[in-house]
């Protein structure tokens, strides 16, 4: 027995990272606007990215004739079918990906995480431009990893800052450079100029490029998304994490990918996937189905979001105060507000504010950043709900911005 | 810029633990089993834990049922019908669990490795038994947390060693004793007084246990397994990961639990959950379906998985040189065999030998340790085969030996 006394005495104790590991930011929200919801208020969800386009009934369908009678464990590294659709998909994209190119996750969640650690060990760094996506932070401290936000600003429509300002982040524990391109929380879409600058800095130093491209059908006004994956000569260093759950508005299937012509990278996200065995084998199945009828569902399911967005910036114009540009993709914005603190705002307005009986429910934007005491006064909206109830939301926010200030 | 040329020059660079993660143990044997199924010779796999028992009806018909017209993210902890089966399934067991205690997680893959980055940081230590389910390495290297091995024998039915035998393993890093009972790979189920020791340590030295009891049905002659649940005083210690995949034969549905009476614990684990954002719903919804109808599946299916024991044990006793003893539970057993090598063996089983044109396919035991050359002459069988086949398979061995040798 070599145990010291003094553990002993200490009792049982989590890890350092059970602490460190961060709430989800509305958590505390959430429970006031149950409250409210009992006191007879509607709510309208602004807050989350969860989609309300119904799910393509393909997926369904697949699922239900599937006759094998017994659930096996699938291959570690996703059906066949899948990764062949998978495949033929970023071909109909113009990208050149083969199947050994391409492996299924359990969600765009495990792509993250399987990319993170791939690339960085405890102690390694990742370079992310924040407001980010909240549940990075999730992952690095699960994999031990540090994460260096690079702020971007409202003012600049959340577009990069100058090469050097990034240049100035990168040190010799930087593994990655990780984006979100059409971005979560901020619907920015990087420009090809952009997109050129990363390259030539993971070109310069060596640096994997994570590439969160879970949005890259959400891209508006004719543009499309530049991926990770047409960028020249780095070939090696590009690991794109995407997902079904957005693409086919399905988000509790759990179905990702991981895309990269790295064959060491390939090989370890393969080693990964064996530890925990398979994806889901049904939902994987529904997923073969929604990417054979996806031309059925993107066209209208963009044009749908895109006139959400300019319902959603048409009727902000009217509020005094509210600062932020229209984003150039995904379904999502972060505005800046005349508050001190949108946190305490966003708590208002489900404890203390009704108009004719509703209110709205808010991202405070604070969570989305790692640095502290950045975006107070920012609020993260997601444009997930119908026009007509998208109205609603934005004047039961016109009205509450002036009470408030009142 | 701050990076340095060297590492400029040394070219993009995988993590540690991208190369620390272990391969599939089979993953070799497996290409040589396609390459002899091309040459028309029958394989009959002993080597895989995957069950042949159809999975229950009414997973796939409450699937079918599914109703919701967007497939939308679930709770991060569940879907609450599910936990509250999981509850009850607890409570018909005889032990005290709450809806507070229960979680869902994506399989008890996930259950795993949750479990063990809440109580472990990089450097700390747990204790396990080898030979030990292989995929806990791979969660390990990927939470970068040690594991402590304590060898169990073949002799001794793979019991666990003396008290002061596990207690000279402890030392101020270790976190948390991981057991799994009944056993993979040897189906051994820890006795009374092996449960007593391992609670008296872990109250000595206020150490976790993590009990892995994905088998908890699958023990034989009428006995039952003893689960850390009823373990008294440790209750704040005690994390249980469960699973649906073997209760219900259902591993391609990635449905499994987290059971724990501490708060802080059950805490953590929801964090790491809203990281991920949710288990597959549709799978959760068949979960829920087969618990509701547990009674009709389970008793059949151990008696099946008993039978199928006693006959291999009885086909195993007329084959000189091979060396075991007949398990108390769950599927598998480790057997000695008179070979010098079992990988080489279980490698010539499938490019050299055929026996009427069939031949069997083993694991090596070796990939079950974590300290280097155990198990070298052993194997592990998952007698996951009807009698039929299992008669076949054990009189394929049977031949193979004795060609082996001579």
């Amino acid at each position: 027995m070599k145990a010291s006394g003094k553990r002993g005495q200490k009792g049982v104790q989590l890890s350092r990272r059970a602490d460190d590991m961060p709430y989800s930011p509305i958590r505390k929200l959430a429970s006031f606007a149950d409250e409210a919801k009992k006191r007879g208020v509607e709510v309208l969800h602004l807050n989350i990215g969860q989609p309300d386009i119904e799910t393509p009934v393909e997926i369904f369908e697949a699922i239900v004739h599937y006759r094998e009678k017994v659930l096996r464990y699938g291959p570690s590294g996703g059906l066949l079918d899948l990764r062949l659709a998978v495949v033929k998909y970023h071909r109909n994209l113009g990208f050149n990906i083969d199947l050994d190119n391409v492996w299924i996750t359990t969600g765009g969640s495990e792509a993250i995480i399987f990319a993170m650690m791939s690339v960085s060990d405890p102690g390694d760094e990742i370079i992310v431009f924040e407001p980010f996506y909240t549940n990075y932070n999730g992952f690095a401290i699960m994999s031990q990893v540090k994460l260096v936000p690079i702020t971007t600003k409202v003012e600049d429509g959340f577009h990069l800052p100058s090469i050097n300002a990034i240049e100035k982040k990168i040190t010799s524990h930087t593994k990655a450079i990780l984006i979100n391109t059409p971005n979560n929380p901020t619907g920015t879409v990087l420009t090809e100029e952009e997109m050129f600058i990363i390259h030539k800095l993971c070109k310069k130093y060596n640096l994997f490029l994570l590439s969160d491209e879970v949005y890259r059908e959400f891209v508006y006004d004719g543009k499309r998304q530049i991926s990770a994956l047409s960028l020249p000569d780095i070939e090696d260093r590009i690991i794109v994490m995407d997902s079904i759950s957005k693409r086919f508005s399905a988000c509790g299937a759990r179905v990702g990918s991981i895309i990269s012509r790295n064959k060491k990278i390939m090989e370890t996200v393969l080693k990964f996937g064996q530890a925990r065995l398979c994806p889901p084998t049904l939902e994987q199945v529904g997923a073969v189905a929604a990417y054979t009828n996806i031309d059925k569902y993107i066209k209208p399911m963009i044009d749908e979001y895109q006139h959400r967005r300019n319902v959603l910036f048409e009727l902000l114009a009217g509020i005094s105060g509210v600062y932020g540009h229209k984003p150039e993709g995904a379904f999502y914005t972060v505005l800046r507000l005349p508050v001190a603190n949108a946190d305490t705002f966003c708590q208002w307005l489900l404890t203390d504010f009704n108009h004719n009986n509703k209110t709205v429910m808010l991202a405070p934007a604070n969570g989305f950043y790692s640095s502290v005491k950045k975006g107070v006064d920012e609020i993260r909206i997601a444009y997930v709900l119908q026009e007509k109830d998208l109205r609603k939301a934005v004047e039961v926010l016109r009205v509450a911005l002036e009470r408030y200030k009142g």
